[in-house]
């Protein structure tokens, strides 16, 4: 399935396969184009080509849009190849399940990626295309994971780094950027007037890939691979819904292309007799910056640009550029698009920490706290075999589990463990 | 090979396979004895069996002390199995390798386990044991990581949590701990002052199973699947020399037990024709907390305990109960055990980041500052082939980055971009 151009969504005229990410025929958004799949119709060849690939997102490089295919050999180590990403959990949650009245929630979670956020395998797919380019430098505007992606890949890749984020970021983003050696620029503005910035930069310095503003055609596909991945993991199955956040919209409408893709191959499996879908896709954002939402739930088609403000930080993008085609997947599938409060966001971050043992950032607090809404509202049905999408790591956004939780001093004194921590606490039977 | 007995290390009595850590006897500490392996003699049996299992710990349940073998199945899901813990990526480092000198560098990245330290590993093994043994509660004495692990396992599992920790700790680690919903005592003491209150505690309270103290033998036993994932990355090979981090030095000497019984059932093939052979081990610990190192440098073969100061807390343990063995097993391959300034560990740390993309905790700084010393001062032949065990996250011990690098703050308009950051650094060519 090699890459053959770029595409424009809207207009449909093709370019070279370059750094470009806007048609300048009518301003529509580029992605890539592919041939077909060289073994299409024999869909055991391409299950047995996938499951000899390594454990990462590189056992699906025929579906990504590199020249040389996959950057690493066999096996799950990279010496050139840079970070080892995707090949990450999916956990069942029963417990979940149970405290939500579901039958089936699996977890994907995407935390396990190197820099623990999903966009390692968006920034390794950039990142390998930009090398092919022969691009020098590595750049990005970034929410916060992002930023700590480009500047690890740029580090394992022996690649200079700049990245460009809010400056009022939170610091444990910062911190675990820097420390990588990228140069780090933070711009007194929101996301999208870092995106701006970006977009003007990207024009005039040739030789620098934003991976997110002139490579973003390649750092989007790269999220199909969580769709191929939850599928293989699933027996070659999809799933009845995904929950997935929304930030720019670019995850959530790649994940349903990923299974589009691998549907038109035969190579999932229906289960009990049915023909295999494209799962019900129900978009999370969080209130304090719900564009995407806001258009869904109005019916409209496009989304009106709004100022974020809300501890969801990764997903706070005012001005969200693939926020239509997020409300016209979620439309073609049946699905949703809602919008959680802060305070639901905190109690979504607990909840799947006491039932599974995986800590989430906010915008897996927004994720949950959504399947939440969804299952007590009654628009999920219970028989759903439902995949709940974890795109980053709790150690991340630290702060906002301060003060929801009580701890017990004591001196190392037996008596003043009986006295002020069992006789305050439901000590188990 | 199913566990038979507990057996004391120094008078070799043997005891049921129950909850229960020191010899009545002679107060030596015990651990677990197997039978031989069901297949021993046939090593492509063992070696297909092993692959066919899950990657995680779990594709190792021969060689761990369960009665029911795996508590998970086949596949990387878990549901009543806990978290996926291991399966962790061994990375080769050739930047790294080139900046000290070295032939070659592979990190084994134990910060990808769930709660991002191998503590899940041997919590995993703990926990599944004691679930076994019928135990009603999770507990533990903590530095900081394995309350996470034990927290976390606990959500997976259903289990009650008691977290005893030094009241000193990072707060990232008491946050990330506390989220799971465990029940946190934080003791005004050392590590050692927490872990007396421990054994205390669990001598009184019978339906607990502190993971590293009532059932420290299984608990240990986890840490040879660090042994088994390396050789079996490598290609059924051992490296010449692996430098691990030293704390209680459990993990250091399992390490070396993993090797040994892997060569005694002939698994690990020798290199250019000469016979496998445990790697040299080089134990690293902090200047600040450096018994088994001093005892190592002086040639005795016991350790004076000492107070901890130091900012690599996850291995202040001054009165470290594996240190004699720790040291044995240093001389025993000709390898090393020293100490390293906090300096150098922030160093480390760095160096590590800045070549890799692998962003750690202070623990694999004192590592990499132990290899980087080992290199420098030619106690390392540059042909050898090394593995460095890196064992938990950066994002735990973000304070020690902060300060270390420089950040640029800008209005987010272009002109602002030429003055301010492109004059200010190094650009790229």
């Amino acid at each position: 399935m090699a890459a053959t151009s770029l595409i424009c969504r809207e207009c449909a005229s093709t370019y070279p396969l370059e750094a470009q990410f806007v048609c300048t025929k009518c301003f529509g958004p580029l992605e890539v184009a592919y041939a077909p799949h060289p073994s299409a119709g024999d869909r055991d060849a391409i299950r047995r080509r996938i499951q000899a690939g390594p454990r990462s997102i590189w056992r699906y490089a025929d579906f990504l849009p590199l020249e040389a295919g996959s950057p690493v050999g066999a096996g799950d180590f990279s010496s050139d190849g840079g970070l080892p990403a995707g090949g990450t959990p999916l956990v069942k949650a029963d417990r979940l399940a149970r405290r939500l009245g579901l039958r089936e929630v699996w977890v994907k979670n995407d935390a396990a990626n190197p820099t623990h956020s999903f966009k390692d395998r968006v920034v390794a797919v950039a990142a390998a295309r930009a090398k092919e380019l022969g691009f020098s430098t590595l750049a990005c505007a970034s929410t916060g994971n992002l930023a700590g992606a480009v500047a690890a890949a740029g580090a394992a890749l022996g690649l200079p780094t700049y990245v460009f984020i809010p400056a009022d970021l939170e610091e444990q983003k910062i911190l675990s950027t820097g420390v990588y050696g990228a140069n780090i620029v933070t711009v007194r503005g929101n996301y999208d007037d870092v995106n701006r910035l970006c977009t003007e930069i990207a024009g005039e310095r040739e030789d620098w890939a934003f991976v997110n503003v002139n490579m973003r055609p390649y750092y989007a596909e790269g999220s199909k691979t969580l769709a191929y991945e939850i599928a293989e993991q699933l027996g070659w199955t999809a799933p009845d819904r995904i929950v997935a956040p929304i930030a720019s919209g670019s995850l959530f409408t790649k994940i349903g292309k990923g299974f589009q893709e691998w549907i038109d191959l035969d190579l999932i499996d229906g289960v009990g007799g049915a023909a295999p879908k494209v799962p019900v896709m129900s978009g999370a954002q969080a209130l304090g910056c719900n564009p995407v939402a806001a258009a869904f739930e109005a019916g409209q088609d496009v989304c009106r640009p709004v100022k974020p403000d809300t501890i969801a930080k990764s997903l706070a993008i005012g001005n969200p550029a693939d926020g239509p085609y997020a409300i016209e997947l979620a439309r073609k599938t049946g699905g949703t698009i809602t919008d959680v409060t802060d305070d639901e966001i905190k109690d979504g971050i607990r909840l799947l920490a006491e039932t599974t043992g995986i800590f989430t950032e906010t915008a897996g607090g927004v994720t949950t706290a959504t399947l939440r809404k969804l299952a007590e509202s009654g628009r999920i049905d219970p028989q759903e075999r439902v995949v709940l999408v974890i795109t980053g790591e709790g150690l991340k956004t630290l702060d906002v589990v301060r003060g929801t939780f009580e701890v017990t001093e004591i001196d190392p004194r037996f008596e003043q463990f009986e006295n002020d921590v069992e006789s305050r606490t439901e000590v188990p039977v």
